[in-house]
């Protein structure tokens, strides 16, 4: 897998799995974009123990998401919100009462909160 | 932890990090109701290791909620679905054209998709 979102989500995820230190590695590497060379001098070790940390964390959060799916869960709720935000948009341009449309943003709103929550 | 619905909510979003067995046992315990000598005797191991088991199973799960918190999150925005779900009851209530009127009922059976899939 190359340095990509992918990785960064799986860690939102699953990060809370890995050790400390893999952790560390992995934040400064996919979030904060450091280079492995950077990241050896950070955090005082060998640039090959900076590149294990890497690809065998990397590794993992793939086989908890292969065991547990749950970004696979969300990801598929996500579409769902994406597709009622859109039905919201819609009912935003049909010609509505006053308290009604009212309503409808203060719902869209809502759902807004949720997708960013997700 | 009493034999009770969060457990299997939690095996649920974390049982794939169990091993086999240790599902197995509790699968059988705390979704299909077996009793520790049932499960004893269907599984070919002693009452104390289907206890062992199930004990360390629970342990696990609390743990791996405590490190990632999907279940909290899945939880927020369950409530918070719930919620939207209200805004639709009311929306229905109110005076609206035909055609938004549609639209509300189809947006509403989304929600309630979207609420069985988290």
């Amino acid at each position: 897998m190359s340095k990509n979102l992918s990785v960064s989500v799986l860690m939102d995820f699953y990060g809370g799995l890995l050790t400390d230190k893999q952790r560390k590695a992995m934040e400064l590497y996919y979030n904060q974009d450091f280079s492995l060379a950077e990241i050896a001098e950070h955090m005082d070790i060998s640039r090959q123990g900076v590149r294990d940390f890497v690809k065998r964390g990397e590794k993992q959060l793939l086989e908890f998401e292969q065991s547990l799916g749950l970004l696979k869960r969300f990801s598929k709720i996500s579409a769902e919100l994406e597709e009622l935000s859109e039905g919201f948009s819609q009912l935003k341009e049909m010609n509505l009462p006053k308290p009604a449309l009212e309503k409808v943003w203060e719902m869209s709103e809502k759902i807004f909160k949720i997708e960013n929550d997700l």
